[in-house]
């Protein structure tokens, strides 16, 4: 089956927000086999978006639009699809519930803008919105079943994945196939080498597909199978995806789509080790990141944001000789600051950034993209000196963060076969982190 | 004049990559007054390229194309618009030193395939690139004016500014539409309130546009104008924007798009003054958010993630009599950390968070939502219990961190007329934050 996309929304026809959500949904439909022949984007637009609802019902079986589902005036997207069915609006009353029971939920009033939400397409299905007030609704125009769904990315995505896959895929019917991806997420290498070490794949375990999403700075490496026969399929992905591990080794970080952080905070509670951190460069990032993860107070206790040397001094006793002879950003700072947050914390380790994020602080010896990652450990600690071809501050306020993440992520699993090792020693590696 | 842009390429048809030209180049266009009517992406097939490039010819006046000018046998672009506009394909002498030039100055060989993009439609003209392999040119097709450019977005975006834009202002004429955009971004309103209180713009300002924009936890509003007459549209913006500001109230952060972490910095610079901030549940992203801004080091010098009831006792000096009798969540808790953090970090104020982000950790007293947060200044401290209601750990850490930067700049502004004044003061208030 075929099928098209529509966002909807003068923000995006306009130019003024990037339209993230059709690559996502396209990618998923062409993971479950349907191919997407078409996006197609229109501004908050009555006689427009009637029009092109029919021009998409007219060419294809299948189809998603976003955006428009929300409580003001401009969100046109219910009625467009009335006037395109040919059908009126009425009162929904289960997407009355839908509305209401968010709003009873968080105890909020709820407004009369907002019933205009349950106002569907007269023979239309509610596609419940489990996150949001916008329910969405699925219609058939011309010949083409579409998935009206809200344009917030997390809801329209829970959607997707509750209403709009299952529904698309009863109705491709018998030749049902089985789909399966498996998700490996890497670190340290660029997308170009990532891609060429798993190019093969695809020859040496026919009917699995290969695709590389950059998810800066990670890199994930999918694999797509689709079988009828689920059991063959199994086998084939299983396959496939050892083989693909191998060529990747130690620059894998999960096999689960598991991010960096939560890889790290499961290492630290499976040793009932416990972390402390000191950012310079990035910030606050690496402790944002460690935060994100639910339950990470049994391992995470504290972070020194020490953006001044006077606070690297007070808070993580950082010798004033360090700062005067080495300046912020050196190995031997980086480690008396992740010796000194490991003291100040009591914890089993710590762990340290400073370096130059830019635009601007770069010099001919320490350009923009230069940090030194410290790490305290119970046996050890070191300093060691990257740099990141990467102009751009908040990509290297990233990067940096992952790649003191991937030092801790090595030492914790005692992978780390750099040079580093030992008190008071540091190194200088350029380039790729983990290279 | 009316124009379509049309992304090429398999990669973002399928959705492996994200199309982020189509939303630059209509931003451009708009800025000029051209109205973008439509987006288009379609993969790398010949015959739906030529059926699209004809649709578009027949509904607007102007258009842009960008991808498939490559060497690679799915790069069709220039053989569908030869068959859309009914004409051959020729080689463009000038193209081919636009192709030969660059091997040339990089030294590099050229291929027999990297000739195949000399060859242009008959009657097309040339557009240089100055950056790359790939030539431009423009086409009529139907009552179009094509531009095809490069997928590349940084050869894109020079070719759009060197040659697409100035020859869509010349084919426009006298009647160009000069357009303008007003941002206003909030804190504190949800969505569809914010949507009530500017909705009659459009009625009291004819002409202008109204749109809103969800950037969790901000709200942009966004008032569009178009007009012939520049000096005419400048004053109807002038009052529309007025009018929107008016109805927003204390809940606009700023009016040319800055976000929270902007605004506050620049009050910090304008007023010589400093901030440390001490963070529990937000966890670090408080301070990533600040040091996000480049030049943040000359206001914002230490932050301490005190996530354990200890850190917040040595580094803070929190009280442990004020942890025990109160707990960690609360508005004298608060208030000690972010005097603790003023007087470690010496910074002019102190800022603080200190709540229950979720999953777990909620009580009926306290439940997951609910944040205090910490003032401290040269004249007063206090500390404020908020509570929102979501149940997201990660919404709840940003609309925390939010909330605390709102203090810090009404503070900032002396226009924090709310509760909650003097030492050792604390205050309890429900729902929407500033309100």
């Amino acid at each position: 089956m075929k099928a098209e996309i529509l966002a909807t929304g003068d923000e995006i026809r306009s130019g003024a927000l990037v339209d993230s959500n059709s690559a996502y949904i396209s990618a998923k439909l062409e993971e479950n086999g349907i191919q997407v022949m078409r996006h197609t984007c229109v501004g908050d637009d009555l006689v427009l978006l009637v029009a092109t609802l029919r021009e998409i019902g007219d060419r294809v079986d299948l189809a998603v639009v976003t955006g428009g589902l929300g409580p003001t005036t401009d969100d046109l997207t219910a009625e467009a699809a009335a006037g395109a069915a040919g059908v009126r609006l009425t009162l929904n009353q289960s997407a009355l519930e839908n509305v209401e029971s968010f709003f009873k939920k968080f105890n909020r009033p709820m407004t009369e803008s907002n019933r205009k939400q349950a106002l569907l397409p007269e023979g239309s299905q509610l596609l419940y919105n489990p996150v949001g007030t916008a329910p969405g609704f699925s219609l058939a125009v011309g010949r083409c079943r579409f998935f009206f769904l809200p344009g917030v990315p997390y809801e329209m995505r829970r959607m997707l994945d509750e209403h709009v896959i299952p529904g698309m895929l009863s109705l491709q019917g018998d030749a049902a196939m089985h789909s399966r991806v498996k998700t490996i997420t890497t670190f340290g290498l660029p997308e170009s080498l990532a891609g060429e070490k798993v190019a093969g794949v695809e020859a040496a375990f026919p009917g699995i597909k290969l695709g590389l999403r950059a998810n800066f700075p990670q890199i994930q490496v999918k694999l797509y199978g689709r079988d009828t026969d689920p059991a063959k399929l199994d086998q084939r992905m299983a396959g496939a995806g050892q083989w693909a591990l191998e060529r990747l080794g130690r620059n894998v970080i999960s096999e689960n789509g598991e991010r960096m952080e939560a890889v790290v905070g499961r290492l630290l509670l499976e040793r009932s080790a416990s972390i402390g951190l000191a950012e310079s460069c990035t910030g606050g990032l690496l402790a944002n990141w460690l935060t994100n993860v639910a339950g990470s107070s049994a391992y995470f206790f504290f972070a020194g944001v020490t953006y001044s040397n006077q606070a690297k001094i007070d808070v993580l006793g950082v010798r004033p000789e360090t700062l005067e002879k080495h300046g912020a950003v050196h190995e031997e700072t980086a480690r008396e600051m992740a010796e000194g947050v490991r003291r100040v914390a009591g914890t089993t380790y710590g762990l340290s950034t400073s370096g130059i994020a830019g635009p601007d602080g770069g010099t001919e010896d320490k350009p923009v993209g230069t940090v030194c990652v410290g790490y305290a450990g119970p046996d050890r600690s070191f300093g060691r000196r990257l740099y990141f071809p990467f102009g751009k501050r908040l990509m290297n306020k990233q990067i940096f963060s992952m790649a003191a993440l991937d030092i801790l992520r090595r030492n914790l699993l005692g992978t780390d076969k750099s040079v580093g090792r030992g008190k008071a020693e540091g190194s200088t590696c350029k380039g790729e982190p983990g290279t």
